[in-house]
């Protein structure tokens, strides 16, 4: 293996290729097209690889400070000091690897914490995977605070607002996005990723970052399905709803449900599904 | 936590539900809906736990043999010694658990294993996250096999000859498909799951089980996007081609690219984009 397959598009969301279109019939013909970059990005803590997670580079203080929070590694931003991307910029891996030291006082200890908070010793983490069980990691989320009920047209709104924010997706095909929406408001912020998890991360670590979690009040709205990953960050991060394009799964439905947060699925063309939650919205 | 919110369904595919509809006027209506079931699985070497992954219940051997191929852990299904589900029927956790015994005289040592062949050590794994470099990764991975060019027209029949083997996609909406064809014979094996990788480890498990692998000659057929992950298993496998009905990320692309994979995208009415691998299709 001496090609580098990494690093090369490590600050870059979109590249321009020239693929080849085969028609029902008739010749191969180049065109221009465009790819979403898919980067790996190691995340440290205090200098120790904590997990690696195939991103879309751009928002990376973003993406690992959602991570963490719904880890549960962080709890606010006054947990954390720095973060840094490692390397002189140009340098092999520059710009894939970020590191995390805790702020004065604090302790970002991801044993210690997954010792105490689930009972179980994790050493690696990608979202829920490593997890010996489901309930430990649901163990510290709590039900979403109560709050002004959403009018359904507001829910109605969502899917085709959240379009006009998609322009990684409008170029290539190849992007999740997944926005923040209050009422009155519309979208505060709206990220798109290769991974629909990273997409999430980034808009949980955003409002993180501005210090405005919990997110009562608000939707998180995902362009494809809800998994139960999906609504576990949501929960971290208290969010009143989730809001997607496509469908559930039995453990979304079930997890919202429990926790009676707001589930809507295939929320399109002004109508939507109520899985979970529906006390949430306005009679 | 009281509420147990996994094992409910550890040997279902799909679900019934009653969900609340809400059209762009009138009242909210309750109709039958269902679900693609999302739960955990967590796989055990030889009693440890390995990896836990979220999937949708049936075919664990399969997904566990395609997803322990692809970690470099097992090389055919004579590294295979017994796979079993833990615990009765019936019982907490059931049919979410399942062991993997090596062959007589066989060793399964994760840890040994990553370090010999990556050169770093990992203690868990999940797809390919809690990786420090993707270059370790695509270290044991090789050129597939010189094979028959593909016609244009069998790529070009993929997509449509895919759907008709999706039926849970059908029913819910959520389910991600993969498939094994060849030329003149169409999809040997199809596999739906709510994780598209591990629709893939089905699929490639199910090959490996029946000593049909590598897989060269065959493309894999995604239903979604096409990441760096999908493209690694494939070459994990041996196949000459991954073909999708969705966009490929530049990772994909590239890796494809090094390994003279065949990697087409876009792969819907009749037509697709070549990105990776031309010189597979027959001119």
């Amino acid at each position: 293996m001496n090609a580098k397959l990494t690093g090369n598009h490590a600050r870059t969301q979109v590249i321009s290729v020239s693929a080849l279109r085969s028609a029902a019939a008739g010749p191969l013909s180049a065109h221009p097209d465009e790819l979403s970059v898919e980067e790996p990005l190691e995340i440290r803590i205090a200098g120790e690889t904590y997990a690696t997670t195939m991103r879309t580079p751009g928002h990376d203080h973003e993406l690992t400070a959602g991570f963490l929070l719904a880890e549960g590694i962080i709890y606010s931003r006054h947990d954390l000091g720095g973060m840094a991307h490692c390397g002189r910029l140009g340098s092999e891996g520059a710009g894939n690897t970020i590191d995390v030291l805790p702020a004065p006082g604090r302790v970002l200890d991801p044993e210690a914490l997954a010792h105490t908070r689930r009972g179980t010793l994790t050493t690696a983490a990608c979202g829920v995977c490593g997890r010996k069980l489901i309930d430990d990691l649901v163990l510290r989320l709590q039900r979403p605070a109560a709050s002004v009920p959403f009018e359904r047209a507001f829910i109605a709104s969502l899917s085709e607002a959240l379009r006009d924010h998609q322009p990684g997706f409008e170029r290539t095909g190849g992007l999740h996005a997944a926005g923040l929406a209050r009422p009155g408001e519309g979208f505060s912020v709206v990220r798109e990723d290769v991974g629909r998890h990273n997409a999430v991360d980034k808009v949980i670590g955003r409002a993180l970052l501005d210090d405005r979690l919990p997110a009562s009040g608000a939707v998180l709205m995902v362009s494809g399905r809800t998994s139960f990953e999906i609504v576990q960050k949501a929960l971290a991060a208290g969010f009143s709803g989730v809001a997607s394009v496509s469908a559930p799964s039995s453990l979304a439905v079930s997890t919202a449900a429990h926790f009676g947060l707001l589930l809507c699925g295939f929320a399109r063309k002004g109508g939507f599904n109520v899985y979970a939650g529906s006390e949430r919205l306005a009679t």
